[in-house]
């Protein structure tokens, strides 16, 4: 492993997230030299002194391997555009599960809400993401109870894959009456924290963590929040990075819903009342991307198998060479050639300095594309 | 009567609202020209031949008299000044009640909303009105099932006065089922409609109707609404006019909140909760007018007997002279002369070419002051 994913991965276990000392020092040095200067210690870097003193990078490595997971660092293939938009993002991301979570989360929705939520609320939020999951669009949530865990089980009960963003370790799970579930998510999707392994859930990375599901999703919906919610902290962060912000209304007379009437009487949320509206909200993006009148799936049907199956293999995010397309395809160069060239007469791919690489309209494709890098 | 009035009667019989050809006929020709045409009829005016041969001004008025209605014509002093804003007005008003209409409408509210309403929207609409009721508003509706009967009620519940505007004539009570609630509203407050006695309540007249709520009111709540209920029709003339519009939200399952959520989603209607944002949203007018410090009531307890005298005599639209205060007050000249004074050195009345009227701020003051030209 880099000195660069060693450092990141130190990084997440010596410093909260967001700290801005650090990403001011990591900004003029780079992450290696950054460390090396926390380790030093001294002057204001001696508040890390226990914690630099604990450090012990291998066993975080060895403690996320035995639950599976992975690290996905800026630049990796599963690493969230959406997250670049964030002034301090993760220093690495903490991964487990089936599914390529940059794939998924390129067309996704936040769906958020209230821990003491209401059957109206959960029952809203299970519909909601079952629809969004059934019209291939990713649900992503923070795992926890009440509306958090209704959406992910609306999406699981269709089967689409959806992605929890969780405030501690990837080797724990918490709240502890949502393991099953978590498991159910990682099953086809993704579990995912930028906290290292073993840390505590705690209120401020709750806080944190809201602005990573924020940032890497299309949009966000909040279906039930009191006042005081902590989903409204998710809300101001998408608001703040300018991506659209839904709200679902409910009866005045539950305090359940009063943080989303707040949010769309303040303007920083859109009344929304389903699926469609959300997806309204949201889909601007895909849709400037996709041809109008042809759905993705079908675009992708109406592909020579050849260039089915050198798409398959083209990165969303690191331009590949065409040996290497073909090496990965085991097809002829030549018809590599043919299948690019046809594939950016299609949209579906983009040269990038001789290289190639998935292109942003392809990225709804995922329903119909395996996910080969995941297992890279 | 003058020929005026009794033009306007006969137009009140002879035409439906916002008759197109008949408002430039009487914009080109005034009141009694145009009923002289409409009479001698021929060319497009001869659709009204069948209307003519059966007019008669005498039997409608007496109609109106055997009921205890009364007229309100524009430019007398309990005609709505809303009203004014309307391309195409009314040519009477019929009113009944013991209310004094341009006082009680004067700071006022509409609450509207789906004659099929649910519990829920019944409660919220009853609780509204009897909050705005308590604090000073008069509340103003349709007089029909649903939402409009719990707003009326609930204003009566607190003892507050509320104008319920009709599409029938007014001694026709529709619905049959609400005769009472009606005899309740007028107790206090007033009836009131454009159509000539006798007239049945039809579909248009309904949709015209609606224009004389929005406009004769601040602004426009609509608490439950259909995607196609005649509610929204309120809303549209509201908005029309600038009036501003609130709608309130309620579970998303709920047919009978889908059109309050459109509204609010296509921008026209503001979400509200509850009657502080109501007031909030309509009550910028009053605010302006009014010392931000002092409430309305404590400034008139504060006046001398002798102003307050004045005041109560002094009319709302037209002004009167110092002679005319004196009679009606009892009070010697001077004395009123100096009451005048202050009560315009107060902000209350207005002086207009040597002749008195009420400032907009008292309008605030029907509480404390007995209208006692209602009864003129």
């Amino acid at each position: 492993m880099s000195d660069e994913r060693l450092a990141r991965v130190a990084l997440s276990r010596l410093v909260e997230p967001e700290d801005t000392e650090v990403h001011d020092l990591v900004s003029r040095l780079g992450v290696v030299r950054a460390v090396e200067r926390i380790v030093a210690g001294g002057g204001t870097l001696a508040r890390f002194a226990a914690r630099v003193s604990a450090l012990d990078v291998d066993r975080d490595l060895a403690a996320a391997h035995r639950v599976g997971a992975r690290i996905v660092l800026p630049g990796d293939d599963e690493w969230p555009l959406g997250l670049d938009d964030l002034e301090r993002g993760p220093w690495v991301l903490w991964v487990r599960g089936e599914g390529h979570l940059a794939q998924l989360v390129s067309r996704s929705v936040a769906v958020v809400g209230a821990r003491l939520a209401t059957r109206y609320g959960e029952q809203t939020a299970a519909e909601l993401a079952a629809t969004l999951g059934s019209s291939g669009w990713c649900v992503v949530s923070g795992g926890a109870l009440g509306i958090d865990s209704a959406a992910h089980r609306g999406a699981l009960a269709v089967e689409a894959a959806t992605v929890a963003v969780m405030a501690c370790g990837i080797d724990r799970s918490y709240p502890a009456s949502n393991s099953e579930l978590l498991q159910r998510v990682a099953a086809s999707g993704v579990v995912a924290t930028e906290t290292a392994p073993g840390s505590a859930p705690m209120k401020s990375r709750f806080l944190h963590r809201n602005r990573l599901i924020a940032a890497m999703t299309q949009g966000t919906v909040v279906v039930e929040a009191g006042l005081r919610s902590g989903s409204r902290n998710t809300v101001r962060h998408a608001s703040d990075l300018n991506r659209p912000v839904g709200a679902f209304p409910g009866p005045v007379t539950s305090t359940e819903s009063a943080g989303c009437h707040q949010e769309i009487r303040d303007g920083r949320a859109v009344l929304v009342t389903g699926a469609r509206e959300v997806v309204e909200l949201v889909g601007h993006i895909g849709d400037d991307a996709a041809p109008a009148d042809r759905s993705p799936a079908l675009v992708v049907d109406a592909l020579p198998d050849a260039d089915r199956a050198v798409l398959e293999v083209v990165p969303y995010r690191k331009a590949v060479d065409l040996d290497e397309v073909a090496r990965l395809t085991t097809l002829p160069v030549l018809a590599v050639r043919a299948a690019l060239a046809r594939l950016e007469g299609a949209g579906l791919v983009d040269a990038v300095e001789g290289r190639w690489r998935k292109s942003r309209a392809s990225a709804q494709l995922r329903l119909a594309v395996t996910p080969v890098e995941a297992g890279a």
